[in-house]
């Protein structure tokens, strides 16, 4: 049995503090083997049936990241045209992606064909194979900032434009799109909130049955 | 900017590699207290625009808790129908869920209509909202971990017919039921993989576009 010390919850509540969906990165690159080390905590992830049914594609020639970065710029335009009036004036001026600066960027899709778990778990609730995605995504953004990295989810994005352009195999649907790099500045407040589209409330109602 | 230390990253590293799915729960209470500190990690977690979708039922009622675990009960022999010979016999010898133990059982829903965020980044993968509350989940998931307790994610479930049962407002959707509480013993071998189902690979492929 392993037991974790106070200290190290207090650490761990900091981490989840200063975790944040960073857009603003320097262009300086990531040491391959610090990268390697936070996508090693995929493979410690749950996994429905243990499937482990994440797949990574990293984009690193310039015209897959042109295209990446049409799709989300056509993605948010039609975002954009759904706002009228002072909220659509705060929209246009938000930064909703780093695709232009940061050094890493990883598209992870879901294989949701995968053989491996034999179902278990998945015959009601097929969705939990895109959760476990989701899971492992989740522990490599913690794992990240430890190291000093931000991430940012871009899902402003044409998933099955996407999916095309990078040529995956059949049966991977696009879970999210990771931009990772060093971020330009660090804070416990959410971008959003900073920028005054929405507060964090925080709270958890709790319902009983 | 907050540095994390390699000593806290060696400990969270083991947090990753402690944390179980969990279905040989203690019947012993869970302190309250303790249970308020890891559920407020929920307040913590990304979520698409803001909206912080996550909605929480405990089950605490007898007759609520036998209607779950009826609901599981037919969902598992669904699922055991689905396999044959020998995997047939290996399913059937899986215990899939501690609902008849864990002294905290929670469902955990997405609000799908929620206002707050205001739709932003939900508009291309309407899917980001579910995905921001499992990125919750799991930390609760680690939370929980780091000071003893074990989490068990059920997803044999009728998901529909357990969100009528719990008569919850219109527009949630079940994304988990969790069964938390004290483990039985404690591994860093999954239990799929210690009862033969399967095996977890650990690695990664990586695409290159």
């Amino acid at each position: 049995m392993h037991d974790f010390s106070q200290s190290f919850r207090d650490e761990f509540a900091d981490l989840l503090k200063w975790r944040r969906d960073v857009r603003h990165f320097r262009t300086d690159p990531v040491d391959p083997a610090m990268l390697a080390r936070c996508l090693a905590t995929f493979g410690l992830a749950p996994s429905v049936g243990l499937s482990e049914p994440w797949r990574i594609v990293s984009l690193t020639s310039d015209i897959i990241r042109q295209t990446a970065i049409a799709n989300f710029e056509a993605a948010n335009q039609q975002a954009l045209a759904g706002y009228s009036g002072e909220k659509a004036k705060r929209y246009a001026g938000l930064k909703l992606s780093g695709m232009r600066q940061a050094p890493v960027q990883l598209a992870i899709f879901c294989d949701e064909g995968t053989d491996k778990g034999a179902g278990l778990g998945a015959l009601s609730m097929p969705e939990m194979r895109r959760y476990s995605v989701v899971a492992a995504m989740t522990q490599f953004w913690l794992a990240a900032r430890a190291e000093g990295l931000g991430v940012g989810w871009v899902s402003i994005i044409d998933p099955a434009a996407l999916t095309r352009a990078l040529e995956v195999p059949a049966g991977w649907a696009l879970v999210g799109y990771l931009c990772v790099g060093y971020p330009e500045e660090d804070h416990t407040t959410p971008e959003l909130e900073r920028k005054g589209w929405e507060v964090r409330a925080g709270g958890l109602d709790i319902l009983e049955r």
